[in-house]
């Protein structure tokens, strides 16, 4: 790794995004906006019940109806010979995975896919679905972690029916339940850590079900050609894994199914999932025409991957120092429907920002008759650092120290035991917690006595993995790269930044591309915090490959050694022996008279090339607490987080911002509320309730960079672990304004109300 | 360079052309079938007259037309800095492109473009075309060669007017007329040589205006974003070509445009040249949409580039025994409206098959009020080699030689010297008049005594240039290369055989895609017969490139040094020390974990790596003439030609297949018929009669295999020579039938039968 030299002309800086103006104008394709000749339209058929066996389904009335072009079931996927896929949350049989996307034996959420119409139209696809016959037989439905782990509790999955159960299900006291997965972390002797223990507190929490609330609706269009070649374009985070995941569903090689990523208008983790591609890549197939698919809200909600619903069970020992000697900490975390909750996520990160010799952690993965959860920004962290946020609160209370002071002194440093076995690299964690004492949030008095303060962590421990680029230089001077990392935070923006820097360039000479499954070579998704990482990493391997070719043909321009050629980033020159020099612009206009023009490639698997940086972030939160209602405002909020080298500060604070609003919300008001009979009751934007713009002040963010050494420009993610500290900043706030412990999230006006009451009595 | 060993699994063999099946089932995304969000549609307004003054143009009633949504005339167009840009056929001023486009002070063809409309649909936009008003000064229209060699004939570029003439033209008989250019080869003593000769034959030829005839017509669709970005989607044969022309034409770096090739219905050298795409762009610029504009029959015939009408005068000394001694020429070919007809391509190819020592050929350049002609396969030789091989048959029968042993007997071979000072290379000339010779056609007695037979040789000297490949590899195996060089006659398989075979992979396991100026490094346009042998240099080098990156890998993975590791294209197999084996589908599934997928890459300019193979024809006719219609009927027909090596012998078939079936519509009935005003009378697939499939018998092919050493796999281009022969072969046919020797082609119905009832008088 060459670091490229200071001072940076061009990281640091705040450029426009090149997808910008195509963005705030319309004019950008998002995948509602794709359109082919002779395009037609689907609709998909769903479940209105959340647990059910399927007798029978009746398409024949559908298929009459005209302008009706084809009908697909279950039946219409094809075998998977494969029958378990590795997946970094634990081996999922592949068959449960084309069971979600078309339900075969059972449904298992309301909304669930039973069968998707074509036609000319919408609206006669819409007509169509009432045309299609189900006879179902309805069971209980299990809506809740209580309610799944009940001795005699339904099962979602059972023996017999299913004899993957048999295989893959733990057995948790005693019997196979609902209980899809177990993972244990820790290390340490925990009993002989509570015993030097001089305080041990232990608690209960939860956090709710809560989506992503991207704005954009789900939606797929595919084109099968009759030589069995399938197109799909799709708004997703990630072209690769549809393409992956399409392949084995659908048993296509990889040579013959290209997944052009359309934009993408908010995924936050979800839009790494297959829904409606498969359905219409049958129906495209069926009926020889480009379909389109579009999800609407109610599908959105009802029936894509929200974040678990979980709870937490918590027991802490300190010394009267407040130095942390154990922590026992259970998780139970809702999978949805299939198994797959982040409840990994949440043992890993639990206790990350601290250093607790003696800890054990115990995550459940539980199923219910909920949509299959998917990834949410730091998934599974928040609501598990939701309640160590809260105990730490509680403890420097009870030890009556400042809450900062305990933190700094438990703070997890480079070399500290991760839960996960791992250790810690070089982290910022101490900065970040110096950064909130030193904070002019922190620093002043509140503002009137009624105000709650209250501080939280949050850690995220950051992705790596595959990335490509790819470079072409124009004659004119002006440089084409491109990547497979689907632009949502500014990603197009932070990867030309890179690149330009390492090649001297400015950053409107370079034009920022994403590529899809055939165009770019092999790249992981657009999440985990990994793409200004990684995909950055493979930008700046990619102009590195592009200077060692400019060199190579100054020197045969030149008739000179290629060693006594030197690519120079300080003016973006190419320099030879004997006062020889070009610059970049020079050469590029010679290259294609002198052997051609030039492409640049690199394919970095991070790991090769460098070392993830993990990432912290602590967050402020001043609150005002209505007692007549139970409403909670927050007053002052400041985000303070070590983001490595801030390549665009202006999309980090952005990142950081937007991570911190969805924490408030699933903080204050966001939850997936269900009736006795597994209906979403909810399952609209007037009634599933996001933070909007007047529910927030103007927040504060604090830009700390301790930069990763891992990487050539010192990038760590930022993205994710801003969603983490709100749940505890707002909850020990609340707690600060009133003397109320919310230890059940989110802290609504409703449940605050009551909570309010039983105080007042 | 490395020579794929033999024997080869995929070269030479016959599989399906991957755009096969879309495009016999419509499937295919020609031009006109791209469909964007909120797309609107725009005509063209042209010129009636083919000469005129444009004293006013008024848009205003076309603007206030309700679904008009902007209108713009050359005024639109931004100046060009830059005033002459180099051309292969010579410096050609950048502002005579913008008046192509859209007329400035004069229209100089029926057809020019004058004003181009936007609405919201195609009917609209062409209701308002009426409503555009224009005030013309009309001129006297000259639309042939002769009226435009007169003294006193009307100047289409006037001094005062245009002070670029003063620049450009050359005088010719002392003054600046309408010949635009004038070209001079040669070499030898001309006097000398004719002194020696024992027969001296000369006479005079003519050809008529033709156009390449593909069915698709041209199209255009643009979205030009308020960042100031630009996409095009056109069917074109180079995507590049068409990128730099609208980067100088609209001002707009090439970083910032991106041009989308379509599938493309035929081009033959014609759709190189921009027409509708900067209207295109300038109208979704003015309405903020995408705007889509396709053109009718009449519009392609009258407003793109047909070939020159040309004429010729031939001058030819041979000594008694055959052997040739002198050789004189002149070539006047039609420009069209503006300068740059192929009369290069003629003066170059005129004496290809042959060794002349002493030779001179003159070559005029003449602009006339017709559309600026284009390139149509193996631009300018058909009429030149036309008048040569039927003066050559003539010499035959006054010297009572054997034509093809004269031809034999004066055959071009490696070290003779080419008309424009080069030496031919390693040539298949003397191979083919050899298989010629041992055809069954030749060796077959004629079937009837009124059954003429004529036979011709046709030369061409193809093309190189510039081309990228690019390649990717899937983990399951496959791989996707990716080209600049759009698919014509079947490229995406000529390029994965050559891919695949240097791999060793099989056919099947290579995706072959077409890319776009921003996904793929520069590639010059299909034409010119470059592809197979440029862009399958490209293709072999990028396989040559993952081949070493697989050994580095292989390497890696088992701890040796990379030189003991061999990637063996045998049996696509990675050998390493110690018994070490992965087959390439072990290994691809190896990369993800081992430090990430591969992409190959090359950007090749054929001259830096190998050299470009001459291509030679030889075609035999036997034709049979109605005496009371006129009427020439072609019995049989052999096409012989050296191919170097046929990478799929049944594309390579169909190229020469398709180029003879347009040198015999060239030799037998296209023209453009013009009347006095300047329109063309037959501007309709109705009146303009190409030959149609009960026009011609079932040709035989002999594909002669002299392999050129300058390339791996021996590739020579194959599809512009077969266009040559033709003319030569009918004509001399039916002088063989009838005793007629027709010097002016085509020797249409009404033209034989005058010669025919002058013969009988």
């Amino acid at each position: 790794m060459t670091t490229v030299e200071k001072p940076w002309k061009v990281v640091g800086t705040r450029p426009v995004r090149p997808d910008g103006v195509d963005k705030v104008t319309g004019r950008a394709v998002y995948g509602a906006d794709v359109r082919m000749a002779n395009q037609v339209y689907g609709r998909v058929k769903r479940s209105p019940h959340a647990h059910a066996r399927i007798k029978s389904i009746d398409v024949s009335k559908a298929l009459a109806l005209p302008g009706v072009l084809a009908v697909i079931t279950h039946e219409d996927l094809p075998k998977v010979p494969n029958p378990v896929m590795p997946t970094i949350r634990g081996p999922i049989p592949s068959q449960w995975d084309q069971d979600r996307i078309l339900a075969r034996y059972k449904v298992l959420f309301r909304g669930h896919p039973i069968a998707a119409v074509a036609a000319t139209d919408h609206h006669t696809a819409e007509d169509a679905l009432d045309l299609i016959e189900v006879e179902y037989e309805v069971l209980p439905a299990v809506t809740s972690i209580g309610d799944a782990l009940l001795p005699n509790a339904p099962l979602l999955h059972e023996d017999g029916l299913d004899d993957l159960v048999e295989d893959l299900f733990p057995e948790v006291d005693g019997r196979k339940g609902n209980v899809a997965r177990l993972i244990e972390m820790g290390f340490g002797d925990i009993d002989a850590g509570f015993a030097d223990a001089d305080i041990i507190l232990e608690h209960e929490y939860s956090t709710a079900m809560a989506h992503q609330g991207y704005i954009e609706p789900h939606n797929a269009t595919a084109m099968w050609n009759r030589d069995g070649k399938l197109q799909v374009w799709t708004s997703t985070q990630g072209a690769f894994g549809i393409r992956d995941n399409l392949s084995r569903n659908l048993q296509i090689p990889l040579g013959d199914l290209r997944v052009m990523p359309a934009e993408i208008g908010g995924g936050f983790g979800a839009k790494n999932v297959v829904y409606l591609e498969p359905l219409a890549a049958l129906l495209s197939k069926k009926t020889g025409r480009p379909v389109q698919l579009t999800m609407n809200r109610t599908e959105v909600l009802e029936a894509t991957g929200p974040t678990s619903g979980t709870r937490s069970w918590v027991r802490l020992g300190a010394k009267k120092d407040g130095t942390l000697v154990a922590a026992d900490i259970k998780l139970w975390y809702e999978a949805g429907a299939y198994p797959g909750s982040p409840v990994g996520g949440g043992a890993r990160c639990a206790l990350g920002p601290y250093a607790v010799p003696n800890q054990r952690i115990l995550g459940y993965d539980v199923v219910v008759n909920r949509p299959k959860v998917a990834a949410y920004r730091a998934p599974g962290a928040p609501a598990a650092e939701f309640a160590i946020e809260s105990i730490m609160d509680e403890l420097a209370e009870r030890l009556e120290m400042d809450p900062m002071e305990l933190r700094m002194k438990n703070a997890a440093q480079e070399g500290t035991p991760r839960s996960d076995g791992a250790t810690h690299g070089n982290i910022g964690a101490r900065e970040v917690m110096q950064a909130v004492i030193d904070s002019p949030h922190w620093q002043s008095e509140k503002p009137r006595a009624e105000i709650g303060r209250g501080v939280a962590m949050g850690f995220w421990q950051n992705g790596g993995g595959e990335s490509s680029a790819y470079a072409t230089v124009h004659s004119d001077g002006t440089v084409t790269l491109t990547t497979g990392s689907v632009d949502i935070g500014g990603q197009r923006a932070a990867l030309a930044m890179q690149f330009a820097e390492t090649m001297g360039l400015p950053y409107e000479a370079i034009n920022s591309l994403v590529g899809d499954t055939d165009t770019i070579g092999f790249t992981g998704n657009t999440g985990g915090s990994r793409t200004t990482f990684a995909t950055g990493w493979a930008a700046y391997q990619a102009a590195n490959d592009v200077r060692r070719q400019l060199e190579e043909r100054a020197a045969k321009i030149w008739g000179v050694n290629v060693e006594d050629v030197n690519y120079d980033q300080a003016d973006a020159t190419i320099k030879g022996p004997d006062g020889n020099v070009f610059t970049f612009k020079e050469l590029a206009r010679r290259l294609p008279g002198s052997g051609g023009n030039i492409q640049g490639r690199a394919d970095v698997v991070s790991t090769n090339v460098g070392k993830v940086g993990a990432c912290y972030g602590a967050h402020i939160a001043d609150v005002e607490v209505d007692r007549e209602t139970g409403k909670v405002k927050v007053v002052r909020y400041t985000a303070i987080q070590d983001v490595g080298t801030a390549i665009h500060p202006a999309y980090v604070e952005g990142q950081i911002e937007g991570g911190a609003v969805q924490g408030i919300g699933m903080a204050l008001n966001e939850e997936y509320v269900y009736n006795e009979d597994g209906r979403m009751v909810n399952a609209s934007f007037l009634d599933y309730r996001m933070p909007v713009a007047n529910d927030l002040p103007s927040m504060e963010t604090i830009l700390v960079e301790v930069p990763n050494p891992g990487h050539p420009f010192g990038v760590r993610g930022v993205g994710e672990v801003p969603i983490v500290p709100p749940l505890g900043a707002i909850s020990n706030a609340i707690y600060d304004a009133v003397g109320i412990r919310v230890r059940d999230l989110p802290a609504s006006p409703t449940r605050l109300l009551a909570e309010l009451m039983e105080q007042k009595n």
